[in-house]
C-alpha cells in the first residue's frame, strides 16, 4: 500500500488522474492547494503527490513550478494526462428541471461559456474555489446545477445530464507524481528531463546561452517558462522540459553545461512521458557518439597517431 | 469618462490596481473571469479592459496570455504592477473575538500559511473562488475571518486587523490594460514590447532560431512562455515581451525575422514600462546605426565607393 | 577594343585564364605581380586585372585579398577557374633527348614529385619565380626542360612531352577579374557576393556574430579566412564569400547586420559563379518573404488589426 | 645534436627563424619547399622542420596548411615568429656603385616598392624563385643588387646598403615547428591548439555549427581558413587556431563536440604562443569549473539531493 497526496478537493481532475496510475489498496488525501501536497512529501505524511502541471483549468501551474523550482527539493518520477472533460450535473432525480442557477469554478465557466448561453441562457452562474466545490454544493443543495469533472458526479451521488460541454474537446491537463530524491526512473527511449536554470540579475543574453547548450547536443525542449525568482529584482529562473533521460549522455552533457554557466542549475526528474514520443536524435547526438569521442580524445591526448 | 472592464469581482487586487489608472469619474465593471473581461472590449461593452498576466495569486495568467495570442485580436496598451499584499479582516467591531474560521482563495491559504499556523492554529479553513468572495462571505456573517486584498475591507466594510501577513513581502502582480487595435502608445524609451510566436509542428530548434532574431539585433527578452496552440499536437506557440517600442528600429527588424521564419506572429502591443527601465542599447543597435547601415547599402548598391 | 592587367610574366596559368574572358581584339598586360596588376587598373593603365585568388600554385592567394581587402578600393566583376595542369616541355626537337636538368616553380615541383622520381629519377631540379620563368630559362638554353602551364609551350615556341604530370588532377584555380568601383554586374540567380568585415581587437566572439549575420538570414557562405590587418597586433579582419547578389534582400540584409556590428565592412563585390550553382533558399530568406515582412511591420506600426 | 628539416634555401628568413630556436650544434638541412621538408620528418630524414605558416613573403601558407590537413599526419610544436625586414644588399665593396639591376622574389618587389621607386627609378628588376635565390645570384654576379633577408647577406658574403626597406614594418611571419606525433607539449597557460575540421559537401550552416562548438565552452579563435578538401566539389575543410592546450578540459570539450558533428577532425597540435597571451577564462571555463560540473552530475544522476 502507498499513500498518495493530491490536489483536491475529492471529486475533480487531478483525483481522476491519480486513480490511473495508483491501486485501490492505495491511499489516496486530497490536500486544499499545491504546496500542502507537496508538504505533505516533505513531511513524510504521504510517500508521493500529484498535483498539476500544465494547462488545468484549476489554474496552479505556477504554483507548481515554483515549488519545484524553489521549494526544498523534490522530483518527479512519472507524468500522467487527463482530457478536460467538463459535464453538467444536477441532483439525482432533478433531471428535467428547469436550472435556475449553476455553479462552477471561474475558469471552466470561460471554457463552457458557449454551452452555458446556448442551453441556460438566463441561469446565475456562481463561482467556487473549484469544480469540485461546485458539486458539492450542489450536493448540499446551494444551487441547481454544477459544471465539473464526471468524477465529482460519482463522488457526491450527482446524475449528469450533458458530458464534454467545453469549447476545446482536445484540452489536456498533464499531472506530475512527485517524490523525494532519491532514486531516478530507469531510462525507457520516450523519457523528458525537468530542470530550473537560475541566472543572475542584468545577465541579457542568458536565455540565448541556455537554450545553446541544449541546441550544441542536439536536445530538443518541449517546454519552457521563465518566472521571476523573486528574491531580487531582475533575477530570472527558467523552467524546461527537455527530450532524454539524464542517464543519457547528450542531456548529461547539457546540464553540466548549465551547471557551468547558470547560477545554480536543479534537476526536476527524468521520467517516461505520457505520449511515448522519443526524442530524435542524430548520428552525432547518440551515446555511442559521445563515447566515441570521448575515446578519441584520450588517444589524442596520449600522443598517439590517429 | 471611460468605461473599464476589469477581472472582478470588486475588492479584489485587479480593482485596486485599475484604481490606480482610472479616474473616479470613470466606469469600471467587474467580470467573472478574464475571458468575460476581455470580450467586453471586443463586444464594445468596455474601451478597456484590466486583467493580471504574472504572478497573480488568482491564477489567471495562462487564461489572459491564451486570449491575447490566440482570441479575436486585442492589444496591450499599459501595464501597472501591485504588490501582492494580503490583510486578515473580520466584521467591523469583531476585532477581539476568537477566530475559528477563516476563508480566503487557495492560493491566497498556501501564500499565509505559516501566518495562519501560528496565530489561527486550530481555526477550520474555507476555500472561495477568490479573495474578494471571502471577504463578501465575511460580511453575510458565513465564517469568523477571511483573507483579501485591503480593498475588500473598504468594499465590504470589514475591519482589517493585520496587514501584509503572506510569505513573500516582495510578490508583486502585474496587470494589462487592454484595447483594440488601432494606436499605438507613443515610445518613452522605457517600452516593453509583447508578441507571440507561432511554429509548426515538429520545428525542433525553432525557439532558438527565434531567439536567435532578438539576440542578433541586441533585443533582450523579459519574459517567455512555450504553450501549446491547442489545434494540433506538438504545435507551439510562445509568448516573449521584449525590450523597447516597435518603432524602433531594431525591434521592428526583429518582428520582420520572426514573420518571415514563423508559422505566424501577432504583435501584442508596444506600452510603457510600469519599472521604468530603460533597454541597454550598444552603439550598433541604436535608430541611428540602423539608419546608417541603410544608408550605407544604399550607396554601395548604387557603386558608389565608399 | 580593351586593356586588361594580368599576373604575368606572359606563359602563366593567368594568362591562359583571361584568354578564355577576353578577346583577340583586347589588350593583355602582364604585370610582375599581383599588386602591380591592380594598381595598374587604380592609375587607369588597364581598364581591368585579372589576378589569382584561391588554390593557385602562385601561391599569391594571400596578395589579392590584402589588396582587396586594405588597398585602395576596387571590386570583382567576375570570376573565371582553370584547372592547374602541368605539362613537361623541351626545346622543339629534342623530344627524345635525355633530361637531366628540369626547372619549374617550387610549388609545381611540390605537384609534379612522384612524376619526376619516376621518370627522371637522377635529374637536377631547378627553382624559378614562376612556371612561365622556367619555360623561358628553356627557351634560352639554361637547362633541358621545364614543368609548366601548356600555354607557356605555345608561348616559347617548346615541345610539350608529356601533358597532367601533377598529383592532384582535380586541382582549380580560382582567378577574379578586378575593375573600380561602379556599376554592379546584374543578378544572375547565381551569384557570389564577396566582402571583408573588420573587428577592432580584443573582441573575442565577434566571427560567431558575424556568421549569425549571415545565418539568421539564411546566406550560406563559400569561403572564409581571417587575416590581422596589420596595423595594430589582434586586430582582423575576415574575407568572406557569401551565396547570392547584393541585390537580394537577404543579402542586403547581411551587409546592413555587419555595417552595425563590425568596426568596417568593405563590399568586394556581387558577380556571377563559375559554376553557376543557384543558392539554396527555402520560403523565408526569398526577396518575397522580406518584401512580405516588411509590408506587414508598416501595417503593424499603423495599429491595423492583423 | 638535433636534425632540423626547414624550408629553403639557406639565407631565407626560414632559416634565420630557425637559428633562433635551434642550437650551433644541431644540423639545419634546407629544402626546396614546404612538402619536402615536412616529407623529411615523415620519412626520418630529420626530427623536425621548421616551415612558415601565415603572412610570409614567400607566399606558402596554403601549402603548410594543407600538407597538416590532409597529408600524412605530423604535428606542430613549437611557433616562432619573425618581422619581415627586407634588406638591399651588393657585392662587397661595391656599395657606391650605381644599381642599373635589382634582383628579388616577387612579393618582396611588391613590398619594396615605394623604396625601388624613390631610390633606384631606373634600375631593371629581375624576380627570382626565393630572396635567397636574388642573393645567390648576386654572389654570381649576374646583377648588381639584391633585396633579401638580413641573412642572406651574412650567408653569401654581401654587403648591406640598406635595412627595412619594405612599406610595412610591422609585417611578421609565422613559423611553426613540426614533428611526428607522439608527446604533446606541457601547458603553459598560454597555448594555441591548431585542428583540421572535415564538413561533408552540401552542408550549409556547418561552419555555425563548429564555431558554436568553440564559443559554448568559451574558446577564442585566433586564426580560421576555409579550404576546399579537394577529393569532390563542395567539399570543405577549416584550419582553425584556437587558444588553450588540448590537455584544458574546455579545449578537449570542444575537440569532443567537433568530432560528433564532423565528418573528420584533426589534431594538429597544442603549443605554446610566441606572444605568450594567455586565454581570456572566465569563471564558467575554467578546468576547475568543468570538473565541479562534472562531480555535480554524478551526484545528482545517483538521486543525491543537491
Amino acid at each position: 500500500m502507498r499513500t498518495y497526496a493530491y490536489l483536491g478537493p475529492a471529486g475533480t481532475f487531478t483525483e481522476a488522474a491519480l486513480k490511473t496510475i495508483s491501486k485501490s489498496s492505495d491511499q489516496l488525501i486530497p490536500f486544499a492547494n499545491v504546496t500542502a501536497a507537496l508538504e505533505a512529501v516533505r513531511t513524510n505524511k504521504a510517500e508521493f503527490a500529484l498535483v498539476p502541471i500544465e494547462n488545468s483549468v484549476e489554474g496552479v501551474v505556477a504554483r507548481t513550478l515554483d515549488e519545484l523550482a524553489i521549494g526544498e527539493p523534490l522530483v518527479i518520477l512519472q507524468e500522467t494526462t487527463l482530457p478536460v472533460s467538463f459535464s453538467l450535473m444536477v441532483l439525482a432525480g432533478n433531471k428535467s428541471k428547469r436550472i435556475n442557477s449553476v455553479a462552477t469554478h471561474p475558469h471552466a465557466e470561460a471554457q463552457c461559456r458557449a454551452y452555458i448561453a446556448k442551453n441556460m441562457p438566463g441561469a446565475e452562474v456562481i463561482t467556487t474555489a473549484s469544480t469540485a466545490a461546485a458539486a458539492e454544493g450542489l450536493a448540499n443543495g446551494n444551487y441547481d446545477a454544477a459544471i465539473a469533472a464526471p468524477i465529482a458526479a460519482l463522488h457526491y451521488g450527482l446524475e449528469i445530464i450533458a458530458d464534454d460541454i467545453g469549447d476545446n474537446v482536445a484540452a489536456v491537463t498533464r499531472f506530475v507524481l512527485v517524490g523525494k530524491p532519491g532514486k531516478i526512473p530507469a531510462k525507457t527511449g520516450h523519457d523528458r528531463t525537468s530542470l530550473a536554470a537560475f541566472i543572475g540579475a542584468d545577465h541579457a543574453g542568458a536565455l540565448l546561452e541556455i537554450l545553446t547548450e541544449f541546441s550544441v547536443r542536439g536536445v530538443n525542449l518541449t517546454f519552457i517558462q521563465s518566472r521571476p525568482t523573486g528574491r531580487e529584482l531582475g533575477s530570472y529562473h527558467f523552467i524546461i522540459d527537455a527530450e532524454g533521460h539524464i542517464n543519457e549522455e547528450r542531456v548529461g552533457d547539457v546540464l553540466m553545461g548549465l551547471r557551468r554557466i547558470c547560477e545554480d542549475v536543479r534537476f526536476l526528474g527524468s521520467y517516461p512521458r505520457a505520449d511515448k514520443i522519443s526524442p530524435t536524435t542524430t548520428k552525432s547526438t547518440t551515446d555511442k557518439s559521445f563515447q566515441s569521442a570521448s575515446a578519441w580524445l584520450t588517444e589524442v591526448r596520449q600522443g598517439k597517431k590517429i
